[in-house]
Order: structure tokens, then sequence, then C-alpha cells
């Protein structure tokens, strides 16, 4: 039984681009199961990719192999390379900081550069821009089929030389958390941030009791209100904002049925920082 | 074999929850099939998801199980169901209105509630948000790899007690057919009515023959004209409307390669009223 | 061994169109594969469903049954074809000019046409305006998964009889290689032209060198500028345009990681001629 193959990419749905890497995997074995992890991915955009594949490769069985590519090094002399996480997952991707959140939150145990030459789609060589159909959906497609193994891509990649995006570490002191917005939960528009439950509860605060939360964007004050925290959308009213813990375990703030990126304007990225204490900790003022 | 195990949601695909749903459904059972429904589903928007589950479910094979997750509940106290219909299929879904055209086009004739303690992904009990991974999707692959029973589930649930969204029903009388706009046919603009075929033919119009179509929105006429009445596209120049059956048997209204919605401003739901009458019976004036 | 279905049409993932015709497939064959070329086809634009068949095809294995549903004729007396490629493919389609691109760059070998009172959904005789359900899928299901042979279908269609588009042919003359803009990368922006490789290389231009670049569009030059020929982007900073041999091995312009169709205001079809030439060969002035 192959394991599954499972695609990401910034190519959308719109083209014949992504069909044509679903081709060339059945071409390669034609009982290989082919998934999406998503292929919205806004174009080019690095750590979001990375991001994604975080967010979801432990929810699929152990052996799965992921192929990522947001690529706008493609004819480069980026490396292409497929690596095996701590998790027992292998992911195809360029080398241009795609496994950052896999390597920081996850780890990355083994990593291998493909050779180009043997991992190439037969017949292909004229074409310069997608290495998406002619390297990596094929390379992920012989992993998965077990047409090659994971040492037969090419030879040993040292680990510390894999390109990391600089993250922003999340703390606590003085009883406030402080992290940044890593990502909008982008169909109901809550936004993620890098502070994970465990720091968070170091501010002992129960459900039903309520937070001060700040949003700074290059140090200008955005946002500063007095929230609740509790389970879920359910534990306050319609078009009432939330403080939660988010579906992987990090603090999240939604507006229940309503989007507050968009209420509040809020973007993501590391000149988004966020701030939480409880509320009964503050001074009167 | 497994059945297959078909998702609908108001996730969309740009991030990676619907592929964490691919992912758990996988991992209950490599060798189960998964399809989408739609992951479109406007958020919040109980009645479309409700609309399209009664749209579709008809042309799977029996056996197939669904599992539809537009859930502003989450973490509050709905019930989560499955519900098995007339036409012997599975359905998977919040308690929140979500069966409401199932329920009145094609049957329900039995209902469980889950059992949320056993029917659970393992080691998920943290998150409070996502209960499409967690409960639905993980519920729905193990019905549909049959690795539990429909009865499996757990307790009967008393059928009336299935919530059920206001419908309004369609009729005739003084040789009017009268009803409401239902929803559109999103890419093409068309507007579907919930007029049946069977209601409308008891007008005595013929293929070729004009009707008197008019819409009001909030007690104010939006549209009145007189139209064609014809089998297809074919049967009209290009930018004319037409009144024809659409393909789930009910009366609808085009414009021959353009949005009759956007043309007129339509929108749908219960105060979008629309009525139609022979043209030939129109008083003279 | 079923083989693949492929599926193309214009009706997008935002309502149950799509997932229907997956159960109608499913209902055929349970073991049948079915995959999505795309769906996202811009409504009743019959060139680009042809382009995009064209594009793809190829990558799949030999013997895959291809479904296209762009159909503005539903309900007129247009013919339903099934044709079998040189290439070794099946492409089931309304005869409305969807074969154009296939029929000339890869060849039509033999064309059936559907018999559709034997290939038709059973009981779906009601409705006119959803053969992409009732006849097209449910025939490529059937070619799929073996139930019926090509020449079952039914009788023998001429295949000078087959509707194509016009087409542009891209020359060469006086140093000067000559098309048009025939689609986009949609995603990216690029713009792709119906200049093959090899007609361009008689302009005996190499990597690095420099060409002018003319668009006109209705007589009127919207863009004239001496380009860059690189491999990828890779070759050039960002933000800056480049010429480079795309995909399908066809010329096509882009700027690095942003869209060049819309810095331009660039459109496609036979309106937008581009014309290109070796700079060193320009008269100086």
């Amino acid at each position: 039984m192959s394991t599954a193959l499972v695609l990401q990419s910034d190519f959308g749905l719109s083209d014949g681009a992504v069909s044509a890497m679903y081709g060339v995997a059945r071409s390669v074995d034609t009982s290989i199961f082919i998934f999406d992890l998503t292929h919205d991915i806004p174009p080019y955009n690095i750590w979001e990719a990375s991001y994604r594949l975080m967010q979801t490769i432990i929810y699929w069985p152990e052996g799965t192999i992921f192929v990522s590519i947001v690529d706008p090094g493609v004819g480069s002399d980026r490396k292409s390379l497929v690596v095996k996480t701590a998790s027992n997952h292998y992911i195809v991707t360029p080398d241009n900081g795609t496994l950052t959140h896999i390597d920081h939150n996850i780890g990355i145990v083994d990593a291998r550069v493909i050779d180009e030459e043997i991992n190439r789609l037969p017949r292909s060589g004229a074409s310069h821009t997608f290495h998406g159909r002619d390297i990596y959906a094929y390379t992920g497609a012989r992993l998965a089929s077990k047409t090659i193994l994971f040492h037969e891509v090419g030879p040993t990649y040292p680990m510390e030389s894999i390109i990391r995006l600089p993250l922003h570490q999340a703390k606590i002191s003085n009883g406030m958390a402080s992290g940044i917005i890593d990502i909008l939960d982008i169909r109901f528009g809550n936004i993620w941030t890098n502070i994970s439950r465990e720091l968070f509860q170091q501010l002992g605060v129960e459900y039903g009791e309520t937070v001060k939360v700040t949003i700074e964007n290059h140090l200008k004050i955005v946002f500063s209100q007095v929230l609740s925290y509790g389970r879920s959308f359910a534990d306050i009213g319609l078009g009432e904002p939330l403080v939660y813990i988010n579906s992987i375990d990090h603090i999240a703030i939604a507006i229940n049925q309503d989007s507050f990126a968009k209420a509040f304007e809020i973007g993501t990225g590391s000149n988004w920082l966020i701030s939480i204490q409880k509320a009964s900790n503050l001074s009167s003022k």
C-alpha cells in the first residue's frame, strides 16, 4: 500500500498546474493516493507555507509524504530537500525557509538534498520554471509509491544548513505574555498568535475571566481592550470578541460570527506585537 | 470496501483545516475514500449548508457518509447528530438546522446523538473550537470505514427534536404559483426558487409560452416582466432571460450567458418572494 | 484497475454541482479514481477550456478519460463527442470548440458522437440544463470503469466536422517572431504566447541576451521594451521583467514576484499581438 502524497503550493486551482502534478504522480504509480494541503498560499509567501505545514502534518498518518512548492527562487542555486520530521513525516520542498515552523515546533531528524539529475521527470529538462511538476511532485510520488527510498533521493544534507526564517519567541514577564500575530484563520478573520497555551496558563487566567489585550504595529497601539477568555464562541454573544485557545493550542482572538482582523484592521508578521495580562492585575486608573 | 466519506464546511480551502480533517480520516483507515461536497459555504450560513446537502446527496451511492460542518455554536450545548435519510445516506452534523431541507425534501428515518466522550479524536480534548476535525471528521471516517456502526455512535435521538429552520411553502392559487428565492446558482447568477416542477405544471404552461414573473423584496416590487419558459438557454438569444426547470426540478430564472441575480440585484431568503402566472391569462392593460 | 477520470468545468466549487458529478461517477463504479483539472474556467470560456486541456493531458497516463464541460449551448443541437487523441487520451465534451488546441497541438485520431438515449443517467430525462452530470460525467465514468468501450458510446463522427475556434499561427519573418497572447498564468500574472520555443530559437537569442518586445491591442502599442531573455526568474532582480520559456515550451513574459499582466494591463486573445526581435538587431536610434 502506498502512503499518501499531500501537495501544497501557491499555484491556485484555476489553471492546469496542480492537475499536471497529479498526472505526473499518477504516471509514477496509478495506485497512488494524492491529496491537497492547500494551493492557496499567497504567491511567494514562504512564511505561510511553513506555517500551514506545521499546522497540518501531525494529523496525517506517519510516513505521509508532503510536497510544498512556494518557490520564488526556482532556477537559482537554492537546494531541493527531502526531510524527515520527528513526527515521522517527510517533506519535499525547496530549501528557502519553508521548513522553519516544522523545525521549530516539531523537529527535523534527517535531511537529504535531491539529486536533480536522477530525480527529474523524464524529458522535462528544457523547462526551468516548473520544478513543482518536474522535480517535486515526481520525487514525492516516487517516495510515496516506494519506487525509491528516502536515502536514495541524494546525499545527506547538514541539518544546521537548512534555511530558517527569523522567528519571534513568545515570552512572559511581569505577569504579561507577549508575542506576535503569526497568521490569520483566513476564512473567519480570527488572529492566531505565537503564544502557546502553556505560556498563557502561567498568567493564571481561568475560563470566564478577563484579560487586557494590546496589539501594536510598528510601535503604534492599534487595539487595547479588556476581553473575555473562554472555551469557544458559545461563551459570548454575537459580535463580541473572545480570547481562546485555537485548534493548534495557541492563543487566538475572534469576534463571534464576525472578522476580528477586519474590524480592527489587524495584520500578521513580526511587526504585529501582542501582549496579554490578567485584567484583575491592572492597576486602577 | 469502505463507503465514501464526503465533507462539507464553511472553512474554505485556503488554510490547513480541511486537510487536517482528511488526515484524521486517513488516520482512521488508510483505505478510506474521501471527497468534498463544498467547503465554500458562506461562513455560518446554515441555510445554504442545508440546501447543498439536499441538492447533492441523492447522486451518491446509498450508504455514503456525509459530514457537514457549519457550526457557529461550537462549544455550546448544541447536539451532534448522525441521521439516516430515507434515501439511505448518512449525515454527520451539528444539530443547528443543517438537516432542514433533507428532512423536508428527502426524509430522515433514524437519528442518533453522538457520544462525544467516545467519538473523539484521541488526545484532542483540550481544543474546543475545531469539532470538525476532532469529532465530525473522526466519527464520519469511523462510520465510512465500518470501524463503528450507526447505532454505536450514541443513543437514539427523537426525530421531532431535530432543529429545523422555518421553510416557506410554495403554493398555487388563482392561476398564480408563488414561492421564495431559495438560493443562487452561484457561478452563473441564476436564481433558484422553491416552486417545484409539479406545482408549476398546474399553471398549464408549455415550453415556448410566456409567463409573467414578479419578484418582491420586503413588499417592494423589484422585478416584473413577461419571460419565456423554455427547456434550456438554447431556446433564447444571448442576454435574454429565461424561466426553466433547473437540475433539481425546481423553477429557476437565468439570463443566457449573463447573471440574472446581478442584473436585477436579486437576493435570496424568505424576504424574496416570487410569483409566476401564465402570460395569456393576464387581463389586457 | 479503472483508469482515472479527470473533470474540468466552469462550475466553480462553491455549490454542489461538481460533487453531484463525483457522486454519479462513484455510482457507476465505486472503485473509480476521480480527479480535477480545474473547475474555475471562466463561465462560457471555451477558449480557456480548450487551452487547459492541451496544457495538461499529456502529463496523465495514457488511457486517462477527461471530461470537459463548458457548455453554453446545453439544450441546443450541438453534438456531444468522445475523441481519442494522438497521445492516447480520451476527451468527453460538447462539440463547441473545446477540442481546438488538442486538435492543433496534439492531434485527434478518432471521434464518436454520444448517443444520448443510451448514455444518460437513468431517470434524469426531465432536466435539460445539467448534461455535465447527466451525460458527460456519467459517460466518462462508464468509459473509465470499462463499463463501456470507446466504440460503444455511439457512431463514428467525421473528424473534419469537429468544431474548431480560429487559431492565430505564430510566425517568423525578417528576424521578428510574432504571435498572440494566448492566456495568462493566472496566479502569477505571467503572459503566455503562442510562440513556440522552436520558432523563437530561430531568432538566435541566447540566455542572458536581450530582446525587443512589442505588444499591441487593436493596433495600439501598449508595451514596447527591451527585456532580458533568461532561464528563470532567478536570472533577474525582484520586480524586473523577463522573457522565458514556460512550462509548456512557449515564450512567456513575467515580472519577478509581480504581475506583468496587471502592471501593463495586458489581456489575452487574438486582438493581443506580440512581436519579439533580437535587441542587437535593432537599428540604432
